[in-house]
């Protein structure tokens, strides 16, 4: 599985690569970036010298919201610095497919062509390209463990609004591929809120089939401490979750719904530390406040 | 000359405040951001508690470049860390008027709209709007002292690209109002560069009229070390100039001539710091993995 380089750009001390590749789980082409930090004082300028380093860094995947591209956080995150101080790499796919031609994909910003809310749909017109949830937790991983000098065996995951919600269920469900895990403003219980009906439906029918997408139920059902699968499981994974989120966030009570993530913690064995930012917004200005302090999170755990 | 508050956002523990006010110099309503660090722990959201904290911030004013708006820094700059860290507040005026209606300002890209040149235009046509150069000297501190919390007798100025030869231009002029002043990939020679004759011809009539607009004959033309006005110049502003420049930038030999910077430099009375920075292209990718130097730069200095 190939990938074609599309841009190498040097940034605080590292290299950021974009690349397209065909995507057998989504069945088209598909764009992501990654940042590479550098191990040295040498100025790396492409990605054959970046492997040339002979070192495999640990890889936080960054997962974007509605409308978003592999861009966003590489633009408007300003997480570079942290990442090159940490020696923490940075993985960024797309947010849907492009092109599928599915009915109605272009009609609305929240559904379809940049809404992919990391699902694998079943719905006539979608199943067959809108399977973000495969690329994310299985495809992309192994691309980038074959074409990149990472080490997936020591992968975070974190995201935004949708995106944060694609990082809590990714990792909740595959604790074994994703060692750590945060979110900015997750759509957290997306089975109860306008934007995840409207997808859930959408892409797999409906809301009971989101069920297995819902960071809040998901999250209740995690072994309790009781379960004596609970020591293996935080073994095998994470066992503490971080999540901010802005009180001046206009998506806060109707769409984002974070109380239910603080309930489903209560039922279940994971840690959540949920930090509630005073007068912060929805925007990346708010990301990109708190996005160090995740690095550094995701850094100590990989 | 009152302001009108368009937009306020919390990030990195500041304040970002986008407005809009009837410029006089410009004469026509001109949009700019400023972002004022917090002295406390308080959550500030709004410009009135900002004001109400009793703290006058020193400020660097940003120039941005061709095609921009006050938006570009703010967004891709990955700056308010370390305003945020050094205490020190920006101000980002817009790259021109906005629907002057002077003829041919919408044709390219790198004339008229967006792409003011920071001059006062004296063409027909031009001469009555494009008028940036007096704005961003004068009306614009002037504003700024009296709608935010901000000490104008503590600003430096810095820009990238057109900004950068903004800069260098509006502080090798006007030393008293500018005590720091720092570059990326500036314009370095207009005079003598595709991009600076198109501006000058067009918004000066000529060339020779645009000396007084080049950052390399301006810093030739600054006193020496024997003139006896050199320290009075320096103790009335500033003695060391600091430019980036990446290696990779595809601008570099044909528009930018920062070696003619250092020509004059070599003749003047300034200090320049130009450091070539390997492998960095012209994007905001190179400014912000080198503007929190900036930054720790201007505000020792402020």
């Amino acid at each position: 599985m190939p990938i074609e380089v599309k841009s190498t750009v040097r940034v605080s001390g590292g290299l950021l690569v974009k690349f397209s590749h065909a995507s057998s789980a989504v069945g088209l082409p598909m764009t992501a970036s990654v940042f590479l930090p550098s191990g040295g004082d040498a100025a790396i300028s492409t990605l054959e010298e970046a492997k040339a380093e002979g070192i495999r860094y640990p890889v936080l995947m960054w997962l974007s919201g509605l409308t978003c591209t592999d861009d966003n956080v590489c633009q408007k995150g300003g997480v570079f610095p942290a990442l090159q101080a940490h020696k923490l790499a940075l993985a960024c796919p797309d947010t849907s497919p492009r092109g599928a031609g599915a009915p109605g994909e272009e009609d609305s910003w929240d559904f379809g062509t940049g809404a992919g809310f990391y699902v694998d749909a079943t719905t006539e017109g979608y199943a067959m390209n809108y399977r973000m949830y495969t690329y994310v937790t299985q495809e992309l991983p192994a691309l980038l463990q074959a074409e990149f000098p990472l080490d997936v065996t020591r992968m975070g995951v974190s995201g935004h609004s949708m995106g944060g919600h694609g990082a809590l269920v990714c990792a909740l469900r595959n604790p074994g591929t994703f060692r750590s895990v945060s979110a900015f403003a997750p759509i957290a219980h997306p089975c109860a809120c306008p934007w995840g009906v409207k997808a859930f439906t959408g892409y797999l029918g409906g809301v009971e089939a989101g069920e297995e997408y819902d960071a809040s139920l998901l999250l209740a059902k995690a072994p309790t401490a009781d379960d004596s699968a609970a020591s293996a499981a935080a073994a095998a994974g994470f066992d503490d979750i971080l999540v901010d989120v802005g009180t001046a966030d206009c998506f806060l009570e109707e769409q984002l719904q974070v109380q239910s993530l603080e309930q489903g913690a209560e039922r279940g064995a994971r840690k959540l530390t949920l930090r509630r930012q005073p007068g912060y917004d929805h925007s990346y200005y708010f990301v990109s406040t708190f996005l160090p302090e995740h690095v550094a999170f995701h850094a100590k755990r990989l």
